[in-house]
């Protein structure tokens, strides 16, 4: 064609090298973490459009899908981190800043269901407010990273009830602050709660993940798990789940969240001169967990992830 | 720790494997389409995090920049369309979906004001109705991939005025359908008419989009430009802009839209006779601009792309 053009300094737009070309305007980027950060995207995010040669309908789909998960949020339901959450996205950061090198408690993710504060409450305390679900003696014990006990460690738990929904979900239906609460361990580490054996419970299906769950045949269930959220001076705290064996959706977490390290079983105990010591009914179920801490002085794991803690 | 599980089936979350974990949730999805679009995303979006090592609070910073960014789009503005465009990727899915085989007219991006119908007008009508700008005749010419004249083809085109608007950010303001027509082609497949010269303009910047731009030290502008969308039957449409050489910001498109195939020379005529038979003042600016339709029996273009009609 003639015309053709003078002056042109920059270089323009090719598909060979489109990211290259996109990754070239951020390069005046004053912050340099943030310049490498929408390079790597950028690129990524080219290669992914060339990989599957994305149609104009699919992009617009796609355009429209990420319009209605940022509307679909307000205060009280995020459904872009639900999508993060789905796509394991949310589990990956989680992982990748919370490296334990195989001496502390696995993480896993925080969730959006720690919205209100734990009530303080003595050892042994029953957190079951609302009669529902079949009881369970909770212990464990909090040490470092060599077996240290961590005596005064605080122990924050918090889980759904019997019918899959946390407090918060269902005021003025469940007791306030039901099945939540803020321990002490004792001199030893140790701590000891009654509560029930947690039951799985689907994510909030009715917005876009929802319809993405739906048309990619995946259910949306979490397996049951209690949170944790542990802390004491002097080491780094650990967010994490205790999950229970043999719940139907243990290896399919609809936000990936499960690691092995953090299953356990849920003996029956029966002995009714426990039953009435513990304060709980004969049988009981019972669950321990112990976490250990890194320090606080202990360098973070950067690089190559190391085996699990197991 | 003790307590190994049993009876686990499935593959749990690893920082290693994380990509292939979450692809396989994908596996059972209905539609192969769907679930090879998202095997593949995973893929890239966990690299991406992997790369580099993304943070929790950068995890956060994106989920609230993305959800804003779905909340600021409504029934006349979409933000993550903007957002896709400073990021390449509407100009690339644009690209990879009209690749022209070097012998036709390269496509750009349609953009977000081709949202009413233009006018149809006589050729050699003026569509600068606003009486600002540099006066303009454009002339050009519609035919096959090899040359054969498309007697009849439709020419639509639409621009902004000289303060940098369209019409319909403008209502009550500019003229309506300042800067648009619907022209046919005479029988020699030859369009023409008048206009001014276009200017560049900002994309709206008052949004996060704008936000990730200040950021970044990028400026909004895209280069002075005037749209078209060329029709004729028995032939692939294409929507593509006319580029104004020698404009600032020509090499450095906010949304890349720039091909150097589509860039022209609009030299000056001095001619008061010329200026009378067209009726503009003298001296004016002139433009050619010629458009190449492949056959709609011809296949789309697939896999690597090839070099560039120039």
């Amino acid at each position: 064609m003639p015309d053709a053009p003078s002056g042109v300094g920059g270089e323009l737009f090719t598909e060979e090298r489109s990211a290259e070309v996109v990754a070239a305007s951020f390069a005046g980027t004053p912050d340099p973490r943030l310049r490498q950060l929408l390079t790597s995207l950028v690129q990524h995010l080219h290669a992914f459009v060339k990989d599957v040669e994305l149609t104009e309908e699919e992009w617009g789909a796609a355009i429209a899908f990420l319009t209605r998960t940022g509307q679909t949020s307000d205060d009280v339901r995020q459904e872009v981190i639900l999508l993060s959450d789905v796509l394991g996205v949310s589990m990956l950061v989680e992982t990748i800043n919370h490296r334990t090198g195989g001496t502390s408690t696995e993480s896993t993710v925080l969730g959006p269901f720690h919205m209100v504060e734990s009530p303080p409450r003595q050892l042994g305390e029953n957190i079951a407010l609302d009669g529902k679900g079949e009881p369970c003696l909770v212990t464990g014990r909090v040490t470092g990273p060599d077996g240290e006990p961590l005596a005064g460690a605080l122990v924050d738990v918090w889980q759904a009830n019997d019918d899959g929904f946390y407090d918060v979900q269902q005021p003025g239906v469940q007791p306030e602050r039901n099945l939540r609460g803020l321990f002490t361990a004792d001199g030893d580490g140790r701590f000891w709660f009654r509560s029930i054996v947690p039951r799985h419970y689907p994510i909030p299906d009715d917005g876009p993940v929802g319809e993405l769950l739906a048309a990619t045949a995946r259910h949306p269930n979490r397996p049951a798990h209690v949170h944790f959220l542990v802390t004491a001076p002097g080491h780094r705290p650990v967010t994490t789940h205790l999950f229970v064996a043999g719940d139907p959706y243990i290896d399919s977490d609809a936000v990936f969240g499960v690691k092995e390290s953090l299953i356990r079983e849920f003996p029956v105990v029966d002995d009714p001169a426990r039953a009435a010591e513990v304060g709980l009914p004969n049988p009981f179920r019972t669950v321990h967990f112990d976490v250990a801490l890194l320090r606080a002085d202990q360098p973070a794991v950067h690089g190559a992830p190391v085996g699990r803690a197991s």
